[in-house]
């Protein structure tokens, strides 16, 4: 089986760029895996990305080394069996706040005896290779995303959960489940200390912690802090801002 | 019918801010339109866009103020008469040689007795309005672009051709066309004369003058020239060169 | 945040008019929105629309000044909360036959402390505004289904549920959990006090009842026993019954 | 080969009622081929219709009995080639203006040595039966819109091309190439003489006449002045109206 | 209602040759629909093809007598009754894995009294009949599939489920539940005691039994043991296995 | 500019194998891609493939080292740019006739001053490298295909069009073209003489001769007399006789 570079990259101790792709098209999606990212993942949570495009998405990451990824858009099952029969190498599962739903999680993206995944990975093993049931449980990576007040106070357990990877943070929807307003980048206040504590409980449980971000700056700053997967900006953030950006030059101009 | 507000700010003597949209989403579309821009190019030339997301993405571009325009993938009435159907405010048309190209480029365009568009304007008439068929003859806008050597020699007439309401630049094929690398901003070399001589043809014969390129700077030395619109950038262009960026900035961190 | 024409109306006492898309396509949406409905419905349920579709159609209704809502596939989070990414103004969850039902459906339309929406609503904010987040929870309209049995013991309490704001009547459905046939207009019969009960039920808890419906004429009269929001026909409904006559007017010509 | 049941009609004196697909889904598609049409056309050429849904909503069309035709977008031979390919039994051709463009039209619909169609049936092999390509050439239909002033002048001569079935009118091109409103049913004025005369010179040629229209009412009229095809409606009429009558009707009540 | 020939077919005592569409696209479908299948499976459980897919793809069954059926992604009741909607007359769910499991997936496949099926047939009508929601219930084919340890445990209580009609076998699930390699075909070894312990209780109960495997020896034998559904390949494993083999013979001549 | 396979395996004297897609859909072009084909195919004349599609599958088959091949469905210029911007790496272009239709598809092939390709290769920049511009015009492939009686007559100044890489032959339209039943495969018959004619052309200009076929026993032949490409199967054709042959065989056990 192709192995998977995140887990060379983090046993090399190095940490890993990933980009992000909310917008629902392969061409953005391959353009985005030529940028020189470490991972490349299709967001199917906050975006237009149903399974129709991320398919096709997947396929144009799998024309790169960027190692393709996806969010799913919720812990069901049966989305993401069909997300890692599509050839996700990673997964990231939204709003997991407990021990169960972390066990939930896992168990959808393991074949027996570890967990309950069906088998059918009509093109994981193209990407893969022949040999792709063999290895697929130690090889694909899943993330568990810390993003609520429930989560918070269950860190610890769900972080020891067998068969998890690392712990993700989505720090908008930390802020909002702690009052605060739904910002990416925390350099300061409340917000702070609980990214602490997840990156730690991940790190303690010998697991890798990773986050969203919205600059290059957060980026640098949380991969000082010891952060293994960074996620700094967005095909949708970059559209959006670069062409405000250059409109307003121009105005200016 | 509704106006086209592009008249009215070249009426009024300022130039157009046009954003550029390449990739085969109307999410993309929508951001991109959401950005100040005056109007929005849908590429359906150099990009993966056909007609079933230029429909989609055409309706995104309606949700704002921004003027819906389209790039023609060629010089043939078909597509052009669809284009307008689906509702596209104004139409850019590559290669366009001679006065002939020029000729059946706007004869495409316009309803008779002043050229052959067939009837049918499904979606026109709800973005234009019930009076659509009567108006749109003048409120459509016509680009013609000059990016060929043929295309050279014959700009003059080109650029007097009835109905035709202004010439198109697109610099890297202009640029190849004259034995030159195929770049978009030209602050010197051999190509300025040639813009300078297209725009020169296009407001001699009262005629506006727009053209392609990759920066703000760029942008506002040609609106400080005279040009009457500008595309500074592209969706796929933000993108791409936004996320090099930003892994490069982490990089370096 | 744009403001929700939908509760505008029912503060002024009038009822919404909601036309209905079962057609999966955003040129029939668009279509449909341009006709004078206050509010448009996706229906994902009960039609071929998919997420794929629904985010295209919602794009076209926006293009209008129609409220543009959905009907939820099912009392799932995930997909709820993608919708409303995607900028619905209003949800219809079908099956909601209990209290825990309602408090789920309504979890999953508000952000905490209210409930358990995830944050990331990209395309909400450029239809709703930068400010979405801030008032999304009070200008966001939530509908529960009454369709069966069980749903007719436990209406009050349903009703009376924190966040929700009405109760829509699924008439065939209803009478099919009655033994009766999958009718939806009922003039009379054993079907028309079950109605009256739930609208009866919202009215007491201060909410709004809606219902569907197969005629104008059910509409009226549904409009004057007090419901707020009628829908009397759908996109399909339109073409199948508009066709059937037209072949039939013609043949007895 | 399975054959055209338009033949049969036409041999037997009747006239055929004809469905109109506007929308660019197939499950319009299917249910208007439900409603008793004799045959159903899917309009490529003013509509949001591409190649991409023609397919399968000529998939749909061919679950009932109902003919599947297409109106090309253009008289360009690849297109009108892949939509015969694609299992169309008859194709409308837009903007017939003389001799050539008819010939051209009907060479593109005809195996060597009545025309140039190339071999490829991937679908109509299908849908028509092993032995498709021996009976092609006279099974399928091939209908030449007259709708400029040109057309009018060269109508006799266009109608005696061989391999033409039969001449199509487009009422509002003709009425707008002759100076008069974009109007489809025309009871009285001057584009009357005009439709009688394509109707006598296609009946002179022993060739069929057919024409769009907006209403039974009118459809009726034409038949009983000798068209052999009508078209009164299209999926897009039928939900505009409809949804409009029906929002006046509850509003009026 | 139009009857369900795999009814008929049991009712005869034969057994049906399944044929399995995982590729996304409704032409492939309809190719295997011309085949010779006695019904033909569109899977979204093990495949790229989602919701969207499967209506064109079940519109491509159609049209011929080949009776369409699905695999459900999940045992979820909002996808299953969607595909219900769209016209599929059977349908296999995965992962059945106790009583609890059977009987929520035959609830969501029955109307009241016998389940909860929500109404709104809008494609099944067309292909069923005005009388559907009428026949539906005994019409439609229901299989439960038995591919884990937990499934073989409880394969008695889950073969006697009311509603349920029959148990369907994925070979390679079941071989990997109990440690072997995901093998479709066993001829001998350890699963082929497994695979007769659960033919048996289908027959036990009543029910039919189905399963999956790769190969028309394959089919044969199991034929001759009683099982009345066979799938021995699908297009997917067709285009592999075929094109591999013609590489093959073409480098070896 | 990554080079052209297909131009090494030429220039060792080595026959090319190439696979052929007319499904749409970007799996089973990866999944063809995979099965040890030098080149793959996308057709995009006689298939539902449209550029929507095309676009994908050329994703799709970039995953691989197999060169991404198209047949362009017309001799148009905007087509073949589009695709060519796509990525294809080489270009079957159908029903060319005459030297002038050869030196018009090559120059719509080629940067100037070589031809009128437009500059744009949105995609093919990706695929091919920075420097994509520079070499596009002496990496691509094209094919002219020789497959009427006027093609036959002009096939040797066809064949020395500077440029133009190779002849295809499309058996079925050249025996329809001289009165011969659409077959594929000609062991021997009327046919044969015209198909060693046209290869004996395009080797005479140092050209590479290409054709079409439907077993590998003939494309072992044609190899053997000297073909430098052969297409001995397509993934439709391999679905439907797979699929015919496995029911018959389990009919006949």
């Amino acid at each position: 089986m192709r192995p998977n570079r995140l887990r060379e990259l983090w046993k090399s101790g190095k940490p890993a760029l990933n980009g992000w792709c909310q917008l629902p098209d392969s061409i953005s999606a391959e353009v985005m895996a030529h940028q020189g990212w470490d991972c490349v993942t299709v967001d199917l949570q906050h975006s237009a990305v149903t399974e129709v495009e991320a398919v096709t998405m997947l396929q144009a990451i799998s024309t790169t080394d960027a190692v393709p990824m996806v969010r799913t858009p919720w812990n069901e099952p049966g989305v993401i069996m069909r997300l890692l029969d599509a050839g996700a190498y990673g997964i990231i599962c939204p709003m997991v706040n407990n021990r169960a739903d972390a066990e939930a999680f896992v168990a959808a993206c393991r074949y027996p005896p570890d967990g309950i995944r069906s088998n059918g990975p009509y093109r994981a093993l193209m990407y893969g290779g022949a040999d792709y049931q063999a290895h697929a449980n130690t090889e694909i990576v899943t993330f568990a995303m810390i993003e609520t007040q429930e989560a918070m106070a269950n860190v610890d357990e769900i972080a020891v959960t067998p068969g998890l990877d690392g712990l993700y943070i989505g720090p908008s929807d930390l802020a909002m489940a702690h009052g605060e307003p739904p910002v990416l980048d925390h350099f300061d206040g409340p917000i702070v200390p609980l990214i602490a504590r997840i990156r730690e409980a991940a790190h303690a449980a010998g697991k890798v912690a990773g986050l969203h971000g919205a600059s290059a700056e957060y980026a640098i700053r949380m991969i000082s802090e010891g952060f293994n997967l960074v996620t700094p900006t967005s095909d949708i953030r970059l559209v959006a801002a670069g062409a405000a950006q250059m409109v307003a030059d121009i105005k200016a101009g």
